[in-house]
């Protein structure tokens, strides 16, 4: 299945309790980000929501994170999770980030993350079913 | 200074990183959730950003907090999060919250927090001046 | 069933992570401790631990929480975060906890959390079963 | 100045916060796990705490973080957080992790980090000391 690489977008608002000792996002929560981004546009751009997944036994594990930071996001500061599906393989989805800081729309951190579908019985890989996958390639 | 006791309000949506293993958001998270809307509430309502405070030497500390939980919140959910200004002492604020399930605007968790301005420099409890306690008596 | 109001204790470290912008651990973050503190001590002192609980299909939840902070933690401490049970009823345990800042041992915040016990599959309070609060009863 | 890629380690345990709904650690938290680790190693076998850092008026942001995840950490799991600086520039370390799942000592994520060391001030890179970049040939 060829992905569509429709870019989606998600708007999310720094918490305080992000912020680490110099008043900067921590940069583990870069990470939170783009999952928040994920499960809002899997519903809402995709069509099938995490609930779905999970309905069906289904979950989402991380292989692979990589993560470019460019501009600390700070106190308060909106962003834009921009998301996109580079890559779909029999289990897996290659998925590319972007965040940019908002009203200046400036590059916060980009980069890419491996998932992989799993059976949550089992915790192993699953074949990704044709119908989901057909969701993706838009 | 007489506190007006205006109630104020925030949207918020949990993050899939503030969930459980239970599938429902951390109880701290609410506590999060919580400074979330005082600081929004702080710029937006009040007049008196957190940044203002920061400029003029001063933070928040959180001297007491007493949470009651009613309904978890789980994947994805969005949040009312109101609270107002119950009393004003010299040095401190006791505010009160009530988070609310949306949409059925169904009470997820109340109660209060004590927060005390101190001096960024020496850490102890300062006077809140004059003009920030006007402000908080909307 | 009395509880035996045994007071026990867990060591635990800050994390980098813990700390907000004043360099402090985040409020919300005691009540992540507390909890660290409660699993590892029903485990090793209660003689239950939580994967038992999972296991017969029951979890915990939280209804009320109650902090007092009274000495901020900060960058790499050490602290001891010491819990008993003051309270059984039918399905709910009233904890007690101390954190001390280490090696001092000065009071960093205290309070109570009362913790029901649900089934994990309705989501509603459970009666303790009596072998259950007879561990507790230690 | 050439690193001496001598391998350090840390014991950590995983704490219930950092689970996610299934009941495996949230993948942001293995950043929060190496940072967790290299504060203590700055240290306790580097000789330059955090805290000394600061005080020079200096900082470290991450650049670039790159993680391999292989086998999830679940409840109260142990953990040996292993890293080594693998080079060293003008301002940066590049910082290489592996993380064991224990007593079985299996690789649960590894990975590497790019620091850079920043001005406090400003927030721009700094050139690292030869005194400290001495301290981290070990």
């Amino acid at each position: 299945m060829t992905p569509g690489k429709t870019k989606f977008e998600s708007a999310l608002q720094v918490r305080p309790d992000d912020l680490d000792m110099f008043r900067h996002v921590h940069s583990s929560r870069y990470m939170d980000y783009v999952l928040a981004a994920r499960f809002d546009q899997m519903a809402r751009c995709y069509g099938v929501p995490m609930e779905k997944f999970l309905e069906l036994g289904f979950g989402w594990v991380v292989r692979t994170a990589h993560l470019e930071f460019k501009r600390p996001l700070g106190l308060g500061e909106k962003m834009t999770v921009r998301t996109w599906v580079d890559e779909i393989t029999s289990d897996s989805v290659k998925v590319h980030f972007e965040i940019f800081k908002e009203p200046a729309r400036k590059l916060a951190c980009d980069g890419w993350c491996l998932y992989t579908m799993v059976s949550l019985k089992t915790g192993r890989a699953e074949p990704i079913p044709d119908w989901i996958a057909a969701k993706y390639a838009v």
